[in-house]
């Protein structure tokens, strides 16, 4: 999931020492392969020449270039002649990008001064050999993704450089292919001012009203709206109160008002910038003004990033349950700087993470092991590491979305560790937990459960829950009454005809759907 | 359009004294293939016979078959003889239902008694002729779509019997071709007790709503309900006053409570039992309440038969616009019996009947024609007019949907006389017009604006103009202040972007949509 950073390119290019700062802004172990090699052969790169030979030198390079090739998550700095043998380039492009750093001929001596140890350059005319070396290879260094002249640059402003360009190259597009409706999630680090450029290419009409909430309005709200009219379009604020009470049929009638106020028409477009209460209200109005208008979710929260936003579910709280009243209804495109996650508060960021971990548990064992490989750089919202989960969730959604898109079968498996998840939330209220603490405490109950059907091993439920504690979210089970709780789980749509079924994993990355008795369950809890 | 009765049969089974009480009873005409072949001739059938021959009868016989076969609308008595020719049975198929008179020996010959002149007959042993006739005919009779034996039956008993068969040969379906969700449209005449037997095919779970008024419910509550038990149904019923501005948010949610309260799941159903109100609040409650259920469509106003319980749009008012929030949703059923608008009032009738005529005018001349020919029959409630009229109008509602489920284009021509129309009920805060009423008005000034604008002639205004009015149809164009109108129309839907969409008639049965300028519209108005 992660990428490699390969350095290529001469000698006195900068690659070690570039490298080395490169790697750790980016939270990435750095890699010297002559280093390597060194280690491996017991003696230094002149002496593997002089003692061993060029040959012998270039077999072990190989060995060590498709040994680190199989990493992931390291900068690594590549001997200038490695790039000359097209099976080293095929290794390092596997999971690398390559970034080509380049020098003038005087700029490179002026640096190799007083290095007397280069196998290539003993010789008399070095500045002779230095010119003939560059002009043979620079065709083989043009096989970079991207090129870097280091010659005025400090270290500090190349490493910006390349962090700036593997920043662009973090973007990613993540289509759902419906087939009535498909649309395209657009995912990146920084990337909100470019809504409004990027929304002229969809075809829509001219007004796009914003429904967003006070707080994400102070700090985005300005840029979005400046962004918009650059794009062209007539805009205005829709503001709904923060918070989950506030999903109500109160304020679906409170941006109706505001619509018919400026004259919404069939064309005109609605923006959810916000978490999961703002999206789903603004689906639903989009749903149903004039039976169906075009809305954009810009998601500003990790679980609306990676999950609500995504899939067309729509609605509000009905006084007896949540998200009782609702739709179906897909966006026509889905906007998601990951950067915005920076002004998120981390209770809610954490709570996010328990979306995260479910995609995880219920459908790509890779992408638990990734989250238990770097979970703390992830919450430190190391973009390296953090872009690529969330693209991968965002992935896993569309896939099970695409196939299922009315939650008819395989969507249900979306909810796993939903049917407690809900009924805690409703039994506190929508007080105590936020959603994602609630789903934590859900996957736990799941996992245990699952075990006791005999479906899966201790070391699952141990590896998920060990998880989810590391993220810090909450795993202990509920002291509410089993007998509350089991009826807030009746109210619960995964309710069928009486019998609840139960998403439970049988092993990391794949789950099942099971009707469960309701004493199996109150034994449980 | 309409079927003609074509009766077959033996002499003395009583073809003509049947034929004539059935026409009658039918309110179609009666021909008598021997009649018409004795005014041909000018000289009696015995005559004929005599004079130039079984040939030559049998020639002329062929001749009016083919003639009368042309026809629709009739009660056809054919001679004995007639369909020993292969030709005059495929001709009097083409649009007849063929019904076999038969009786035993003994009764003919009792009938027959004191009649000299039957050409065939004249022989000493009149009941061995009649054996041996019969024996060599049987198998041509069989080729009836229906067989009555008259030996002991009044001739209002077989006519009853007949009529009984034709009203079950009445009923219909039709099916919307949706790829995602093709439903069915039965149409029938006295169907209604059948509704619980009937859903027991569809697969759904064991709850049933029945959201109707308070007058609906008193006529036909009890029946439905109990046709719903006995299809092992667990009903209830839920009650929304009667009219228009009570298809409000306030009446959604008093559905929502409902069905919560009888802890409605996903598998459960919704009934609409009633007019355009009842259906859309039905639609609109099923499309949203837990993200989407089944509902079926019983309506019972012939507005609602013809147009808005097929299509799937659903939706409530807001204060400031009709049908402002809605969606579009498909029902899983609809079940139609024409039968109960014998107890719908009068002039929510003739109000249906500007949709029909609509219908005529946007995409079909013969439907119009029809209309046209035997308006007066329709407005009497005769079934064997009536229901080929709603057939007809499911059929081209049901086809223009499957085209374009979500009104992005050619649905938008089932809107002809709406744009006026929706704004005469606006104007008028939905006191004055019945939606029919206002459509009328509606259609008349979309033809003077067609032929205004040069698309099409002074004979289509007029004829339009003219099948309206005799419908009992307003046709005066309104004299509210054109500003007002023309302010109601800018809030309607149909408003792209500050032009207005009209959809225009350019001959019978053909429209198109065009943009107009409203300083257009405001002289015309």
């Amino acid at each position: 999931m992660l990428k490699n950073v390969v350095l290529i390119g001469f000698m006195g290019t900068g690659k070690t020492v570039i490298g080395k700062r490169l790697a750790r802004e980016l939270g990435y172990e750095f890699v010297d392969t002559d280093s390597l090699i060194e280690k491996h052969e017991g003696q230094s790169v002149p002496e593997i020449f002089r003692n061993l030979g060029e040959a012998h030198f270039r077999k072990v390079e190989k060995r060590v270039i498709h040994q680190v090739s199989d990493r992931d998550g390291i900068v690594v700095a590549t001997g200038g002649g490695a790039v000359l043998d097209p099976d080293n380039v095929a290794a390092l492009r596997k999971r690398g990008l390559m970034i080509g750093l380049a020098a003038q001929p005087q700029a490179i001596l002026s640096r190799l001064e007083g290095q007397r140890d280069r196998p290539l350059l003993n010789t008399q005319d070095r500045e002779g050999e230095v010119r003939r070396l560059l002009k043979h290879r620079r065709p083989f260094y043009a096989q970079a993704d991207n090129r870097l002249d280091t010659d005025r640059m400090s270290v500090g402003q190349a490493t910006r450089k390349i962090q700036h360009w593997l920043t662009t190259r973090l973007s990613h597009r993540v289509i759902v292919k419906l087939p009535q409706n498909p649309y395209e999630i657009e995912i990146g680090w920084g990337i909100l001012e470019a809504i409004g450029h990027r929304l002229t290419r969809l075809g829509l009409g001219q007004k796009v009203a914003v429904i967003t909430n006070p707080l994400v309005r102070r700090i985005y709200g300005a840029t979005v709206l400046r962004s918009l009219k650059k794009g062209g379009f007539d805009t205005f604020l829709i503001e709904i109160p923060d918070g989950e009470r506030f999903k109500t049929a109160r304020w679906i009638s409170h941006i109706y008002d505001a619509l018919i106020q400026h004259k919404f028409e069939r064309g005109s477009c609605l923006m959810a910038l916000g978490g999961g209460v703002i999206g789903d209200l603004t689906g639903f109005a989009a749903a149903t003004y004039l039976r169906g208008i075009s809305y954009i979710q810009v998601p500003t929260t990790l679980v609306a990033q990676v999950d609500s936003s995504i899939g067309g579910k729509a609605g509000f709280n009905h006084p007896q349950a949540k998200n009782l009243i609702g739709a179906f209804y897909q966006p026509r495109f889905v906007f998601t700087d990951v950067k915005v996650l920076e002004t998120l508060d981390r209770r809610n960021f954490i709570s996010g993470l328990a979306e995260v971990i479910k995609y995880g548990m219920i459908a790509d064992a890779e992408l638990f092991y990734f989250l238990e490989k770097y979970l703390p750089k992830i919450i430190d919202l190391n973009r390296y590491y953090l872009l690529p989960a969330i693209r991968r969730s965002c992935e896993i959604k569309a896939q099970v979305v695409q196939e299922d898109e009315r939650e008819g079968g395989r969507r249900k498996i979306l909810n796993y560790g939903h049917t407690l998840g809900h009924a805690l939330e409703a039994a506190t209220a929508y007080k105590r937990y936020l959603h994602g603490e609630a789903i934590s405490i859900g996957m736990v109950f799941a996992a245990r459960l699952a075990h006791d059907l005999g479906l899966c091993t201790q070391k699952t439920v141990h590896q998920q829950e060990t998880l989810l504690a590391r993220a810090g979210l909450p795993v202990g089970l509920p002291k509410h009454k089993p007998a509350d709780i089991l009826k807030a789980m009746t109210y619960d749509k995964k309710v069928k005809e009486g019998e609840i079924h139960f998403v439970l994993a049988d092993r990391i990355g794949h789950v099942q759907v099971r009707s469960v008795k309701q004493a199996q369950i109150r034994d449980l809890l």
